[in-house]
């Protein structure tokens, strides 16, 4: 089962995705208004019934981002050891994770294309499993913390990565630009704990294998990063933590490799999908 | 004017506050469910328009955080030239402003309690002026800046000190904790110019002076915030942006002198009014 987000005849739809295409389940949850509100009230279940053996209803559509009315978004950072390594200042694991949010008109959605600013030519990719909370929670145990994950996601964490050095502290700035990154395709229901930790992340930019790894050498586990955010806020449905990228970024690289337009940005994971987004300039 | 969010009888209401007692508008502007959501949707005007010539609904509330559903908050850091000195590290003026987003989750409203976890007892304040953007706009030219506030308000932008050091960047970790800050009491439209640039603003602990600062000596004056902010993001309506701190927090003392339980902390501002808070300790 997948779910999502998606524009059909100048109407947006939320709904479920098959092979044959789209099948819109607005008429069939009519008190709610989007997939997140849907999360959010804990009626995620109730999408997956709805879905089942209705007919598709739209062959011809476009995603949106998964969740543009998303109203929190938690990204880790510099999580996996190489990452880690490539900071260079002799730093071993880290005590604690590097945490920031982001505001969700910072992406767009699957085949959209990232939008690189005229400010800035830096627009550089970072591909990563975003997991979407499903069951409320404060202080939860890291072994419980798969219970409160309703489903998962891909994330491209599209960064300007000029503007992220802009501060003395925080990469905000490099971070919320409009549309720079992505998020979906879909919602893909979390059932199985192998879903994330067997999973192996991969990230092509024009068919160039340029990150490579597996989830189970994150220096924080997605069980600890449920753990450690909830301990100072009560993680709520709906919310998204985007869990960290692996080395191979564009900046990575001597000279770095930028994305620029014409470009487009694979992020696959068996068992969630790939998000594809090329890369345009913005028009001002 | 002034407008606010409240409770009455397990309800919650918009409206206006007047010396007399709080007028519910709810009724009024029965289209919209939150004063965000009228700030949002553009209708700030309709809010006066509705509260003239109204009688006192409530004399008995209690208020809720100004905006509990507002989508976007960012922060600017180290925004006056005593605190930039205070962190010694012999830097001059930036050449950027630090920004970083607090979710609506991390504050509480006027004359209710900031909350100190278990985990951690730095909990410190930060007295500022926070505006919300009443029309949208992108790359806003600083001298057009002010025509994209709606209203004022005051924030107590409270903070684990100790936990903002967890990360090797960002600060989001010591400024989420839930209910660690308060934003409020209420609303007041932004009418003239002076209303920002000749502000004073004052924080006492259990009547002691603090903080006491003047928004004329910010580095980053609150134009130039929102004309930089506004370069990598469309800023909306409802949006608020917590404006900078003055020098005299509780960390900056040595010893430090963090905030405890039974403390009260007010931060003023002529022509906007006063928050209040007492402090807390977290029930587990």
């Amino acid at each position: 089962m997948r779910f999502a987000t998606f524009q059909a005849g100048g109407e947006t739809f939320f709904g479920a995705i098959t092979d044959a295409g789209a099948i819109a389940l607005n008429d069939a949850l009519p008190q709610h208004d989007s997939l997140y509100d849907i999360i959010a009230a804990g009626a995620f279940d109730q999408l997956a019934a709805a879905a089942a053996g209705r007919a598709v209803t739209h062959s011809d559509f476009t995603y949106e981002m998964v969740m543009p009315n998303v109203r929190r978004i938690l990204c880790v950072g510099v999580n996996f050891p190489d990452r880690n390594a490539e900071y260079k200042d002799g730093s071993v694991q880290p005590k604690y994770m590097s945490l920031f949010p982001r505001f969700a008109s910072g992406f767009t959605g699957h085949n959209r294309p990232l939008i690189r600013p005229p400010e800035n030519h830096t627009l550089d990719y970072e591909g990563e499993v975003a997991i979407v909370i499903g069951k409320a929670g404060r202080r939860i145990a890291a072994e419980d913390a798969y219970d409160h994950i309703a489903a998962l996601t891909l994330c491209n964490e599209g960064t300007i990565r000029d503007w992220v050095r802009h501060a003395k502290f925080n990469v905000t700035q490099g971070k919320n630009w409009d549309r720079s990154g992505a998020i979906g395709p879909w919602l893909v229901p979390f059932t199985d704990a192998a879903q994330l930790d067997d999973a192996r992340i991969q990230t092509h930019v024009n068919g160039e294998l340029r990150q490579d790894d597996t989830l189970d050498r994150m220096m924080f586990p997605i069980r600890e990063e449920i753990a450690y955010i909830s301990t100072f806020m009560t993680l709520q449905p709906g919310d998204v933590i985007v869990t960290g990228t692996p080395t191979g970024a564009g900046a990575r690289f001597d000279p770095p490799r930028y994305l620029k337009p014409g470009d487009v940005v694979e992020v696959s994971v068996n068992g969630i999908g790939t998000l594809s987004n090329t890369v345009e300039d913005e028009t001002v």
